[in-house]
């Protein structure tokens, strides 16, 4: 830390500052310039409490130098982190690009599986859908629950598909911690510190979505709360923010992906479903996604979005996914990224009827 | 809900929007002009999910006309919640402006009991002081825990003053509603569904924070998840929200208190601390929250900022905090409200050395 | 400014960069820390620029310590600067509290007069009305031009007003500054540079709205243009930031009054009309303006609100506009400052026949 | 425009509305729902002033339906702005991905032609840079105005790279009309509406960046008024946006790529380099315009960015940016756009004595 001193602060001023730095246990170093006296502190390990100084005599501000994170730094751990998975050849954050495709809430059997055929025929190796939903109104839709934890357990079964899906409290954890590869923890939930502590003692990977107007800092040291209790697998995910910016529903930042990968070694994906909120608006930006760098995206898709119980406007139909998944391929390899094959593709506009359960 | 059609959109297309609309169990308007037609919907008692709809051809774009939130509503109760606590003549929401002040956490019972002492003489009925605290970063202090709920209960008992403290997750929550007067839940979960759930049908108040980017119908709603639980005890309180604006640590939106007023029957309060961050600021804009027309203050006070393990940088000193309560008391008689009488002020600054445990 | 060095930067990469703070022609001040060792830079007049050291090898970052603003600074002048008029006792900037008041713009002279003689009977010493209208269409009316300027050369001497509008480009200014006594830089032009030099250089006082979304430092940075060119008077004005908060038309952001007046000598007001868009939070804004401690307001006022060819929707009606000063005057004693008297208020609501030209 | 009553309106008020709106002579259309009457308005050729109706008895609100926009919008030309330049076969808007790449600041003839030579091997049609600049502090270096304005006309003789550089005010835009192939509008102007008026009667295109706090309408109301004078060559410019995110110095919103194509006919570019404010993050962000479906970018480049007198920090190294033209062409052909060949890459990093004038 660095306390400024004002331009016309005493001798007297600058010798006490010094010595209350002394006195909290730091060494002080003045240095005297041409119109303000600094005073950098130095011998402190975690943050220095700037109160105490900020109101002396003579002082203009203080000035953090250090960040304060550790474990998700780079200066921490060089090398990206990747995630693997037991029994299967999936990962997050190496060389692959990965994609996390399915509906925003399960609403049923027929209607997960029916939309699981689909991501998986195009390629993709991770399911996500919500059996617990925040939603903004009491009387929405809130998801099924554990009957929608049971459905995307046969999923995993019947299609061989890692689940992603979110929890909203520590007692969901514990039950989306049982049957799901990754445990999701949402925009809404980024600052619940006790969710982040239970979940930083689970045995799975997390997903952490971006606050809605955290910042980068407070994106990562979210992440510290997870890695600090021992979870270190953690995979991040740019979902936008809000802004003043009303053309969509958030404003995807997707800076944050070169910014994140310089400071930390973890993992980030994109979701530009949320990020934008309108389904003509998801292939555009998922292109963008993998061309700025991102590990990989997750993406709404529905098999009949206009029936879907919330997000609707934003879910891809199977096709227009197909689609996103052939651009999306193409790009990431001209980044230097591999993606599984797509399985054929029906060439034909999805139908309903294709899923007969 | 409005459909607007495109200016070019043909006869068929626009049946064929009303055909649907009717096939959802609503009623469609159409209503020709001179470059667009607009079809109106009626007979919806929920939110009509749009998603069907927007994507239909011929339809330029969908308008949500009527509000989300019920229960919260002035159109559901006309006149202010005014709530009251067992065995006090304190109100919130009614004539009486009300102010509650104390520390950011709960460091001591000494600290506590220093504070309490110095808000009680300036005529403060409510203390706060955080058991739980929710920090940015996982190494810095966490709260007391059950420890500083047992020296909050002994506040209470010694002073007869009425405790607010926050909840974090469903297990602080039934140790808080316990031992407080009024359960606080923080701007970080606002959205925190699970946690608004829960302290929906607990038996005391709620003080409900905004969220750092919520907007005024998210915050509304989610007053919507306490109420439609039971608990119809909730206080909205103003702690400022996330902008570009850099020269405070957040910005104070006080526009929101009459924007609620109009809209809500509930009482909203102004918290000019974290509003702020900054000491400097804090009685300014306590001033400027009592003429706007808040029906209370929520600030932070500390016999020793400079020692303050969480948030010194925005504590008032007590002879501060005198002078606020002074200010304060003379804006709200413009405004037509009432504060009790403070004792006999000390006159002098407040050495530590009053309060002697 | 501060060069922080990376962790593991060697003993020759912090040589390399004090031989190039020297080359530069500053000093070089190394600080060596217990995790980085960072470089304090002084002798520097004015603002180091850092892209040459940024991408030197082993550097982090680089923090700036010294504002860029000189003249604005309560460092170059500590007292408040008032602003005085030639024939008139009004000043601002010292122990008044100056209210500014009339119509969004000059529509008629019958208009012009209507509200000139209702703003006047409330005490108010200012005129505020565009006769060059910035609009966000061009097929909005944009003003009535010199004709508006003649119409307030009338009101000035008519009602012995003083004139505040707005200069939209350096033609009108020239007109302005001929007309009027005070000269308007609208919120959108606050970073029109050439505008702010000529006005920098005209003989009237300029009142300088803060842009949308312009910082506290771009806004002293401005009034620095306006100053650096030998204009001294110039008063600053809040009128509402742009944030994603959608309740009003722009959020008010009174902190940046204490703000200002800590850092800066220069005078602010502050503009609840434009600040709120909503004829109904003018009122309890303007309260907030005074308790907070700006120097002053400025506020529209029509005598037919519905009628008003743009910004309707935020004017007060006359009334309105009486209990605003009548409230405002209660709080700005409580502050410390002084008011004009109202002439005697009709005490009945204003009928719009009173003015007979 | 639809005028919203409140639930509890009487049939009384709701005829009153429908009369005023009759008066203003448009036609109302009362629409009866379960909770409230909507009424709605047509007739109305522009925008209706809701200033009327918002006050009378019963209303709830009014919601504006129709957009503002005319002349820019896709009703008005369904096909894409395709700009072409008089001795060029260099186009901007049709399936070319334009580039404009060169230094922020003129800085002298040898840097232009330094970095003109380096922009041109590399496949660039266009050349930018500033002879006029829009500088936050007074005390920075303000561009070399004329003389900046004869060097951009020597690149373009020598190297017959078209020039697009920034008018200031309307004095420069005189100038620049006469010397460059395309006026640039910066983004601290875009609501300078006396600037967009002459550059709206000026004989070339017109490059209008975003303003830093514009909405999508107000971007193209921008673009609207410089049509509504009778330029029709205008392409738009996303430069990124003010949000509280701190980790670049603006967001990029790429959305409003796709935003924009879908709303109107006139091209628009990307600007990484002032939408991030750092050199390494202009790669993968210009990467991810060309994905999204930009119809081109705008790149600083510098020869030697350490001794800049602007912007440094954001400038690409000559071989960065030969780096970036690279990988965009990729990405540009798999979104099927075309772009110039680069003459043979120097294969080496760029020395700085290979331009000797």
């Amino acid at each position: 830390m660095l306390v400024v001193m004002q331009p016309r602060a005493s001798e007297e001023q600058i010798r006490a500052v010094c010595q209350k730095i002394e006195s909290l246990g730091y060494r002080a170093h003045p240095i005297p310039g041409a119109k303000h006296t600094a005073i950098a502190i130095t011998g402190n390990t975690g943050e220095v409490e700037s109160g105490a100084l900020e109101e002396m005599p003579g002082v203009q501000e203080t000035v953090r130098v250090t960040k304060p994170y550790k474990l998700v730094s780079r200066i921490a751990k060089r090398e990206n982190t990747v995630i693997s998975f037991p029994g299967s050849i999936a990962t997050i954050g190496g060389s692959e690009f990965t994609v996390i495709a399915g509906p925003c809430a399960i609403e049923s059997r027929e209607q997960a599986f029916a939309i699981a055929e689909c991501v998986q025929r195009a390629g993709v190796q991770f399911f996500r859908g919500g059996a617990y939903k925040p939603r903004t109104s009491p009387y929405s839709f809130q998801g099924l629950g554990e009957d929608g934890l049971r459905i995307l357990a046969e999923v995993r079964r019947h299609f061989g598909l890692l689940i992603v899906t979110e929890a909203m409290d520590t007692e969901s954890l514990d039950l989306v911690e049982e049957c799901a590869d990754v445990i999701q923890i949402g925009a809404r939930n980024m600052q619940n510190f006790s969710l982040l502590k239970r979940a930083g003692r689970a045995r799975k990977p997390v997903l952490l979505k971006r606050g809605m107007s955290a910042t980068l800092e407070e994106f990562l040291m979210a992440a510290e709360y997870l890695m600090s209790e021992g979870n270190h697998n953690v995979i991040l995910c740019e979902r936008g923010v809000r802004t003043f910016s009303d053309h969509t529903r958030n404003t995807l930042d997707l800076a944050v992906v070169p910014a994140v990968q310089r400071l930390s070694h973890l993992p980030i994906l994109v979701d530009p479903s949320h990020g934008t909120g309108q389904r003509s608006k998801v292939t555009p930006l998922a292109r963008a996604a993998a061309a700025v760098g991102a590990d990989g995206l997750m993406v709404e898709v529905h098999h009949r979005p206009g029936q879907a119980l919330s997000d609707g406007m934003q879910s891809l139909y199977p096709q227009q996914f197909e689609d996103l998944m052939t651009q999306v391929r193409q790009i990431a390899a001209i980044v230097g990224r591999t993606m599984p094959a797509a399985a054929q593709s029906s060439g034909l506009p999805r139908t309903e009827a294709v899923v007969t359960l």
